[in-house]
């Protein structure tokens, strides 16, 4: 692959969750394919999960990564083209992009959306203006509307899940399921959630929500869309807890309806599924303590395999660039 | 030991000193036992010697360190049981733990206490809660009542001043005095430095400091308590000054006692003792110049010596884990 | 050389010029010398540039680089000789400088001036504090009065341009020209460029602005200066263009002049010129988006260019050591 900022960057999720589970018995396989390489991680919003599980892959395969926090330790970016820059930004992205690209090999980036103007959040103008001036390839950190490795880790964990436990049905039934929140969240982790089941293809796969949740159809379209939450959990072999914001309504919170946040009763319908979460996670608010201490979840173990998507992303690049040369 | 984060972790202090010592005088011994390995430094509070020394430490054991400034990278942990985090925790411990534990083989954390509420403050939640649920050793990199790291760093400055100058009576006097601050301090360093001295067991050991700013016994128990500072001070072979604020009147700032700052005419009185203090240091606050650039100050090889200390810390655990495998 | 903190401190600049276009086409060519050495970036104020190159050059050079911003992780130091610290600042340069000595083989520092008081700014105590106490070579990541780092790398840039299409005449016209800015900036980079050109003695050296933004002679003794900016571009080769602030009327905005942007209208009067800017740049309030865009742009190469000066010092220094044992 070029770059990484969705599930269509990928020719084949199978084999990149195959590779990712390679890695996970044997970290050190590749430790020799990133020598003398460099990736930047740079960060406009705050990450743990990705920052982390991204320096550890990288290291695992023997490239350095150098993080840089762009809204601690740098300036507000301008985007917009043609501005007179008498505001409040310090460097615009035509400048700052290709300078990064000189000092990286791959450059990895991470920001959020404003939940203002979804028109601006959907143009993934940050991811895109990287990608067109930075020279490098790009891993998108989670943007604006997705968040690739995020959703890669969860169809490596349902995998993983699957070769430990094997299911008497054909396909898998995977629920996405909307969760209460005190605050508005963006639609990045379900739209990314929803685009790579999709384009594995390996699941059944029902989203759920309040009604005016709907996701944008270009991610969900493929999915069976339930307004019933317990309709959508029967039989459900792994459920994806989330919380996020109105796509329509843009950024709003239409609801808070708790009843919403699953329990042990309303899992009782479901195949003992297995229950899962990007994390972090607010307890008893998304999710009870009950279900996540319990012996079906699969959070830690989600959050874990973030270091192996990571390091599969990285080592695919690697190896495209090595063939390129 | 598996894990660190008090002198209790500790089997025989003399042979981490020892240990120690030898590293200063060889910094690459042991530069393969950390292959491969990596130690997360997760700050919740801001450090310099303590963050950069165990930098160092990793590094010449050959580990890879990674620094996550939690309370600037990340975002508020939560750690009550059964809450509902409806506030503005965004995570709980008992999520991050685990995960963490997942991304290296050595978590090393460092918080500071409220110095509101002393039941939560020496309940040590922080670090109890890491040890309960990361599953990988905890190395404290300073905590709400402790800072092993200082205490053994003080404790290898002191041995090494004796080898080099060796003192005619059996044990040499070691004198903790309290000095004026301008705001309320952690007793930490206090605490820590009375548990190893104890521990240790090497010396004659006085702790001095005006009514009201008793330390808790737990630390000072087998020290002689002195209110009289001038009393305290004769003959001693050691003094090492520190501010902290009052244990029973918790946290408060009971006096601002300027007569309690050492100068020349005080220490006439010790055994042309030698100078200590952990730094951070407000000149002619808590010590004065004269003192501190005189020829009796360790202060500078004391910090010095944070790196030896963290580096035989970080080799006990890691041939501890190569015992487990 | 022992320390790097302006041009002073260098021989030859040909020859550390010589180095870094030696290391652009083989940046591994010295992979070994750093092999078990430290360098500290501490950082009093925010850097990308600076610190990413600084970062890599480091690591083409086998040394270990760690970054500590000391306004963020750290806190307020004191300066001031014997002061009574009852106030804001934290610590003493005299006993944080000489600890970090210890941790680290080289210290590079990066602070900017207050622009309030000119005879604090122009003593540069910060750096002559690290020098004096430090004990290790001190590398300057810009200081209140100039930016060694980035002037190598500007006299690096045009003689590889000279390198890549000679001039026919003996000596290449360069000319540094103020250009308009919304609030003011320091005077290092011009001060840096003029003092570092004029050293360099291969180039034609003219500075225009308008009147009352003289530098200080310090720097610009050597140099035309030129109040009429349409004159002095007369037949440049190269134009450099940077803001700063009156150096006479100490940090003072004197003129919003607009005027002094250039345009592709007043480059025809010099000799097809390459564009030069250290970024950040302020678009089309500093330089338009037709110049920055255009061919004649050196700004990327140049922002490239910062590893290969960084390296070249930094090799510089460890040979330097390596003599020294």
């Amino acid at each position: 692959m070029n770059h990484f900022v969705s599930a269509n960057d990928v020719n084949s999720i199978q084999l990149l969750v195959n590779q990712a589970l390679a890695y996970k018995s044997n970290p050190f396989a590749d430790a020799q394919l990133g020598k003398g390489k460099r990736i930047g991680l740079l960060f406009l919003n705050p990450s743990l999960r990705t920052r982390l599980s991204t320096q550890v892959a990288a290291s695992n395969l023997g490239m350095e990564a150098i993080v840089f926090n762009v809204d601690k330790e740098g300036w507000a970016l301008e985007f917009e083209e043609g501005v007179i820059m008498n505001g409040n930004t310090v460097e615009h992205i035509k400048d700052a992009a290709p300078v990064l690209g000189q000092y990286f090999d791959i450059l990895a980036i991470r920001t959020f959306p404003s939940l203002k103007n979804k028109d601006v959040d959907y143009s993934e103008q940050l991811m895109h203006q990287f990608i067109k001036y930075a020279g490098v390839p790009i891993v998108s950190l989670e943007s604006a509307t997705l968040h690739p490795l995020q959703s890669l880790t969860d169809i490596i964990t349902i995998q993983e899940s699957l070769l430990a436990n094997p299911i008497q049905h054909k396909k898998p039934k995977v629920v996405l399921t909307w969760a209460p929140h005190i605050k508005p969240l963006p639609q990045c982790v379900a739209n990314s959630f929803a685009q790579w089941v999709n384009a594995w293809g390996e699941a059944d796969f029902v989203v759920t929500h309040p009604k005016g949740y709907e996701l944008s159809e270009t991610y969900t379209k493929g999915a069976t869309i339930q307004y019933d939450q317990a309709a959508a959990l029967e039989n459900a072999d792994f459920v994806y807890v989330k919380n996020w914001s109105s796509f329509h309504a843009y950024g709003q919170m239409l609801s808070h309806d708790e009843a919403w946040m699953l329990t042990q009763q309303t899992m009782m319908q479901t195949n003992q599924a297995k229950l899962m979460h990007c994390l972090p996670v607010r307890r008893n608010v998304e999710l009870s303590d009950e279900l996540l201490d319990g012996s079906n979840s699969l959070v830690t173990r989600q959050a874990g395999n973030r270091v192996w998507a990571a390091q599969a992303v990285l080592a695919n690049i690697l190896h495209q660039q090595k063939q390129l040369i």
